[in-house]
């Protein structure tokens, strides 16, 4: 297959195909098969990290990831109205492909903001998490991670427990995992796994024992305590006690059913400590993968678009 | 011509030759015929981003510049205050240049602190803004920007319009243009344009349609709010009324008449949206000519200068 | 001698012949006697700097260290609480391993947070500041500079005079020192220089005189307002007065003795300003030396380390 989509906004956009293209090439990356990647596909480019909402992992690993292709990466951090002194989004992009950019990757509080930008300017736009949207690239290394593990998804039964409502991480895995042809259950308390989900596919549980009994794999979501306006539990020892996982949950779950989180770990809610540091869990794996996941859709976006070069 | 300065500190210190040189020198690099600088003519080199004062395009922007040449640069940003934990400037500056820096580009709030570093280190001081005083690399891409558009300046008429007291952008320009045979006019408000800028060489209206009629090129100013210890006029859309750029201004000003803005635009105060984002507008030229202009003013001051080897 | 130490953790684990070899390694550096390390020894390691606690100037030394042997440097900065969102370090340091990282500079408030960390990684852990605790890559620096001017510590007596009870640099200088055959006087107000110090081997005294007058160097302190709990002295210029030195202390002082100081400098209170810039302050070269240590203490941990490459 040809690869001829120069950003990447949402996995609900990509075909199955073009999901699993992303992985392969990941794949061979990981592995070193690709040599041309490994020795500086992106040199010579330009990325801005265009990152208006506080962020340190994707940052840093957008950011080794370009580097480790051999591009150039300058990061602009920080709230959106100290960045922009007023200036509207649009202009901040135009502005940043005047400088010669070859690529913005964009971290934004406002859902479509990336694909608002790729109306607007002739660069790969690579959506880094846009509020409670999408967050492709993080999805992508989960999948990746589940297919490294249970090779092909399809009609494999994938959990989604947790904040479900706030996720952009859940909303990605969503589309990507229905994509692909696993089942997947969304579960959580009923405040934040609305009925409503039902509608894109999946199967909605509010019982924790039932999202837990026949999965293959149990995708955590960290609470996000700053992207809720309210409180949609009693407590984080009650949400720890009613869907967090522990040492009990095993005997529930499948024997070989394997645990992913997208970090940072709460520790004693979304799960217990000593499961996330066991075997059963591959959050590790999850941040490795993501390296080489991120490399992929760089190189696919920046060097097989048709935009001009921006000297 | 020999480029013998080592320091870029006011374009007010320059001559019409060197200011014309750079100016020769940036359209090499943006054309391309200087192979020299495209290929990494500061290899090996480190510099210093002193953002003392909060900025974000000319930092990035003089990052790429750098980077663009081969060099290393690594900025320190943050308020004066912490950074320096009670240090003298001085010290700050002498510890740079002890750490091995070839070259300091300093932001600092203090009018003049440019050229009291370049008294004290032997490194080339490269000044991006100081205080209301200038802001040269600004000034310098501005007037690549007209020249690129109108050719020769000489007795070219441009409008300055907008804050010119407390702005350094309109400071250096208004050298820089008057050094190369344009005739400035300053426009804005009566609290913003006070009279004594005739002295300069300036002429000075508060007189919107004056200012406008015969200018072959406006150069509109941002409203520096954070800048101003008061309020010198009423509010901003009265401002935007009587000194605000609209497609009603067409009606007064020349028909090849073009307009600069050097951002953040507020948009419908200096400007209306339609008007800046029309073929009038070279406001995105004026950001990619400064890659150009800014690599210009690094490779002269760096590799030019005398200043010896700190490594 | 063969390195075999992965991290760099205090000065108080190093043997002298340890402590000797990195400052070799640091001299040959400087001296450009080793080429390998000039041309890039750490090409294609990835190094991550973690800096938990505010820091300028220690992490861009750092920095350019890192970037001087060739190796790419991502550095993740701001208070502990805002990176990790609750995570534990444990946890930072497991995702910033499995993000490919071949070394972690780790500056953290808490003392021996890079010893917990190297038991938990395997990547190499420097410590470049940990609470009250060590600073080891401040004190060989310092050591570094007071070997060149001074050739062998050997019964070379030295005083540490100041805020000695809080400092980090204190500590692993005077662990360093020790070790290396020199006699060390700490010195300074009863409130920050306990008498418990004996035990570890040097002398303690309140008297500032009876500190100055046969020394072969003395090292001040910075003033550390912000490591205090409450005041410990009654003002700073009484400070000034009793411990800060000054032309008159010249004086008491052997007529070679020379001043060092980490840095920042606080001007009339730990030094005159006039003595901090003589020929008897060294204050600028332990800033250039601190380059050349920090290269020699990155490729020796890096590159001897037994740590598998984690690509």
């Amino acid at each position: 297959m040809n690869w001829n989509r120069k950003s990447l906004l949402a996995v609900e956009d990509l075909s199955p195909c073009e999901i699993t293209f992303i992985l392969d090439q990941a794949n061979s990356i990981k592995n070193k098969k690709n040599q041309n990647l490994a020795s500086g596909s992106l040199s010579g480019k330009r990325i801005i990290n265009l990152f208006m909402e506080p962020s340190t992992r994707t940052r840093v690993a957008f950011e080794i990831a370009a580097k480790s292709l051999g591009a150039d990466i300058i990061t602009v951090s920080g709230e959106a109205s100290s960045l922009t002194k007023g200036e509207t989004l649009k202009d901040t992009a135009m502005n940043v492909q005047a400088l010669g950019a070859h690529a913005i990757i964009l971290r934004h509080s406002s859902p479509g903001s990336p694909l608002f930008l790729s109306k607007i300017v002739d660069v790969p736009i690579i959506n880094a998490g846009d509020g409670a949207h999408e967050h492709p690239s993080q999805a992508l290394l989960d999948i990746y991670t589940l297919r490294e593990r249970m090779g092909d998804l399809k009609n494999k039964k994938i959990t989604i427990l947790g904040d479900i409502l706030f996720s952009r991480v859940a909303r990605s895995n969503l589309w990507g995992l229905l994509k692909l042809g696993a089942k997947v259950t969304l579960a959580g308390p009923t405040t934040l796994v609305p009925k409503e989900f039902e509608k894109l596919g999946a199967r909605v549980t509010h019982n924790t024992q039932s999202a837990l009994e026949d999965a293959d794999a149990v995708m955590l979501l960290r609470i996000q305590h700053e992207r809720q306006s309210a409180s949609h539990f009693p407590s984080l020892a009650e949400y720890a006690k009613v869907f967090g996982l522990g040492q009990e949950s095993l005997s529930v779950m499948k024997k070989d059913a394997i645990i992913l989180h997208p970090g940072p770990l709460n520790r004693g809610v979304e799960i217990e400590s000593e499961l996330a540091d066991s075997d059963r869990a591959v959050i590790l794996k999850q941040v490795s993968n993501g390296i080489a996941v991120r490399m992929a859709i760089l190189d696919l976006c920046i060097n097989n678009s048709s935009s001009k070069n921006h000297e």
